[in-house]
């Protein structure tokens, strides 16, 4: 026997990819970007189509055949895949280009009738297992979801990750697990299901009041779990969950299963029992375990409800803006005092700095999310992140883009601001200020309870469409109570899908960050959370307004004054108003002087 | 044998139709307000609810069981339908209201097992049959599409009408039949369908550059059409064709069939042969005689292709909107002088006046719909039509609301316009001036091409949502080219649902008609229709904005001119210039007199 060694190239591993389907008679096979949670962030050993193409960004799939490799990934990363991609053999797909064919609809048109495409069904959600057997199906492939040839090959996979398990308590947690688990039972009930399973990282830790750090920046715990009337199984590798956390979690009727009884539990399910399944968070590889269930596909209750944030919740959040725009004060403090005393700031200072100040306020967990910070052409991408191989020295004239945000016990924050470096020119102030007018619009805005979120979106971009200009990027996305910073069902975006729970509610937490972006000059792009309110309620229906919970002062030196409406100026000075009563009791020193000055009316 | 007399009264009729459900082994029938070709308006042949049930509204359904009965209609209709259910022994369903299930819900709730639900399916919708079907079938119910319980009962049901039908011919026309035909096809083969067959009447007298008047104010023709690559054929009542439209016809491959050959032709269609049809506009009865087609089901594509009007077009609707604004004010200068000499004017004086207007302008051909004359509270009333047994004489103080339009060789006009008689209150002022500013908000939109429509209406409802004010009612429906005053598919309305082809296109004819109504008290509504026009290309895509096409004054005498922005005050007094300008040639006397003083700036 010889030692097998895996691949080292991305070249090197398609070959070897295609020897292992030559080997199990398989003709073609898709690696998806995902786990068997479904989540944002992969643990390392779920980032197949990493270790296979090179290719590092967060979205894309990979589709590999005996004469083709493709991958197939959207505008943001273009770029990067077209670089990292380059002696791979890979295609680069322009996923989104007119004349780039859908993934599937390549595969059914390239694909001969009697061939087998693998997918790890593990990682596959059921919605799309359904979408791609049917597109399959007509062309004559079989769909095969319970091989996974790249795990054959890739013999130095990483292991899951084993971080520890903690309890989310009061007074940072606002609401009892009993009470979650009743309205989690509750939604069955209505749904008229007997069980429910979660295989979602957020809405598991949300029911049950814990929290991890499996996952980058996402305060989650690698789990499953099965609901039924009177029980929780809760599936976890054993030895992470510390055994006075247990004993509270036996109280509550949640019964610790090893993580690999699952299967067996699905497959124990009475014969016609009715399971709730979220298509979009469960894999089909997981609900090959329960063939003899009668599936009730729906979104999970849980993620209306855990949007709700109740007015504990909404308390600890603002104590929380207020740490979180004290860190920030602090930094930019530092900041500006830096570059006047000529010291060299590069962006991944700029990161470091952040990351500190952050660090030292009460509460604090992790970041919710690499900082980005890009100055003048690096702010012009959306999604850059400064490296230790690649980043700017932050000098000259021009503007500096700063998106971060902490999690810590009492919510999870994200802010973007963007400050002038030296003296920004007459249209970096314009469009610093028709991105701001776009934010007012949207902070100003009163609307009926149950209002489509994804109408919003027209009412940011309205001052911004006027003048020909636009961004790429949703305005606003959920953002989670300690958990992740990018949750649904709200989603104020006029490409949004309709979904279910897309209206918004009162309690509803979602940011407020419209953009522009002139591509190799320089980015824009100015995000507060907000939380939708009560506003009135009149003959015609009740209204909900938006309360801006983050704290930090906007930069009025790019303002473009005469450019804003007396309203738009009323509201700008009415929040620096705030943000400096809220904020002083907090600072002292620089960072003091620096929110005195920063917070100054227009 | 005896002459059977149809039953007289609803109740009558309810029994009558008891007893034939009772002979025919049924246990319930569904009467939708639809006839084969889906049509907005129905002819008499085909208004079975109304004939059953006494009630006479536009929208509502009816089901029948052996105990219960029942009318679902929306809330527009709910005071309406209680007082014409009287005595009927018909129960108000309220759709919509929470506590209401839904019919279907309803059906499947209280049917049993193994029962038989009749639906005329030649006036069932295909995707309705289906969702029908599924649901029923969940409660063991059958549907049943073959029987006519209510034909059986009704013998002096009207005939079918015979009006004369027309060719659109240039200037007018602006396509020709074979460049419609083309674009068909080209989408038929897109679809890979070797066959499309049209009910809905608006596509067929689009396609073939024809008109008719066989249903109120749309000027259509009861037909049908079904094509192939070569050729079309369209089935008509015999004798309604005139002989040379016929040959003009047979010149671009349009064969004349009788009404009654569509069955055997449809049997006739090649097994697996592949049938492009709108599930929304075509019947489950017009498809049940072709079983061996494989369908496809897609939006017509005629749907899209109308609502694009082209420069030709779009000159047409201008100098239309011209007459129709031109009709406006010799209106106008009569109602106002006949009120300031005391005369009695009703509400039914306003639509004869109105219309007489119209009808002296050149290529008028018929009212769009049925004006609407609404005096203080029958102006709160959305669908408010006075009655000769029912209506307000105009008088005292208030405001008046007359939504109206005309259909003309060169485009259809719709067009709401409110003014005050005697002296306006504040109240009322300050609700004009809200629903003016939503309108402005929209006549003054740019957006990216293929915006979707419904996100816009936020913008518009904006200004009122402020201030704690809505209206139940889309803000903007499609309009077409001599054609039905309803159309789409674009809908400017936060509740549409996702539909094909919402987005935004140079060429789109919309209404901009927000409202607000004050029940019991007063109605606002101001509408004027939009052409979707190229604005802008820049770096960040291709913009369209609005060319507002209607032309008549805003009453100014209730503009609260304060509560304008600069930009508002701006588009006001641009567009009575432009109105002035345009109008001024076309007007004399007393109707001058009046253009000139209603079209001062503010």
């Amino acid at each position: 026997m010889t030692l097998q060694l895996s691949p080292t190239t991305p070249a090197e591993r398609i070959v070897a990819l295609r020897g292992q389907l030559a080997l199990s008679g398989l003709q073609a096979c898709l690696i998806p970007t995902a786990d068997p949670h479904l989540s944002e962030y992969l643990p390392e050993h779920w980032a197949a189509r990493e270790w296979l193409s090179g290719f590092d960004g967060s979205a894309g799939s990979l589709l590999v055949t005996a004469e083709f490799a493709g991958l197939w990934t959207d505008s943001r990363y273009w770029a990067q895949a077209e670089s990292q991609l380059q002696g791979s053999g890979i295609t680069l797909m322009r996923a989104g280009a007119a004349d780039v064919p859908d993934m599937l609809d390549w595969a059914a048109e390239h694909l001969r009738q009697g061939d087998r495409l693998a997918v790890d069904g593990r990682v596959l959600d059921w919605g799309a297992a359904a979408r791609w057997r049917a597109g399959l199906d007509a062309a004559g492939v079989a769909l095969v979801l319970n091989q996974d040839p790249i795990g054959l090959i890739w013999s130095d996979r990483p292991a899951l990750p084993m971080a520890a398990v903690f309890e989310h308590v009061p007074p940072h947690a606002c609401r009892s697990r009993a009470e979650n688990l009743e309205a989690v039972r509750r939604a069955m009930q209505a749904h008229g299901a007997d069980h429910h399973l979660l295989s979602s990282l957020d809405d598991i830790a949300w029911l049950l009041n814990v929290r991890g750090a499996d996952v980058d920046y996402n305060p989650v715990f690698l789990a499953h779990a099965l609901l039924d009337a009177d029980r929780v199984r809760l599936y976890v590798a054993p030895g992470k969950i510390p055994a006075d956390l247990a004993a509270r979690l036996a109280a509550d009727g949640v019964e610790l299963r090893a993580d690999t009884a699952l299967a067996a539990d699905l497959a124990a399910l009475a014969l016609n029992a009715t399971l709730l399944i979220d298509p979009a968070r469960v894999t089909a590889g997981t609900l090959s375990h329960a063939p003899q269930v009668n599936l009730i596909e729906a979104i999970n209750p849980s993620q209306l409800l855990k949007s709700l944030k109740n007015a504990a919740e909404a308390d600890n959040i603002r104590q929380t803006m207020a740490q979180d725009g004290a860190a920030l004060c602090e930094f930019f403090a530092w900041f500006e005092s830096a570059l006047s005393a000529g010291e060299r700031i590069t962006e991944i200072d700029v990161d470091a700095h952040l990351s500190a100040a952050r660090a030292r306020r009460p509460g604090f967990v992790s970041l919710s999310f690499a900082t980005i910070a890009g100055f003048n052409a690096n702010g012009a991408m959306p999604h850059y992140r400064a490296t230790d191989a690649s980043h700017a020295v932050i000098q000259g004239d021009g503007l500096l883009l700063i998106d971060s945000g902490g999690q810590y016990l009492g919510g999870t924050t994200d802010i973007t601001r963007v400050v002038p470096v030296g003296a920004p020119s007459a249209a970096q102030r314009a469009d610093y200020t028709a991105v701001l007018q776009a934010h007012i619009a949207l902070a100003r805005a009163q609307f009926p309870v149950d209002t489509a979120s994804s109408v919003l979106d027209a009412v940011a971009r309205m001052p911004l469409w006027r003048r020909g200009l636009d961004y790429g990027h949703g305005t606003g996305h959920g953002v989670g109570y300690f958990l992740n910073v990018h949750e649904g069902p709200q989603s104020i975006s006029v490409r949004a899908h309709a979904r279910p729970h897309q209206g918004m509610q009162a309690g509803m937490l979602t940011s407020n960050e419209p953009g522009l972006y002139r591509d190799g000059k320089w980015g824009i792009r100015i995000e507060n959370l907000v939380l939708a309110v009560p506003a009135a309620q009149t003959a015609f229906g009740s209204f909900l307004g938006f309360e801006t919970v983050t704290l930090c002062p906007i930069d009025t030196r790019c303002v473009v004054r005469e450019l804003l409406s007396a309203d738009e100026i009323d509201w700008l000075n009415g929040y620096h108003h705030q943000v400096r009563e809220r904020l002083l009791p907090l600072v002292d020193g620089a960072a003091k002087d620096w929110l005195l000055a920063r917070t100054e009316p227009v």
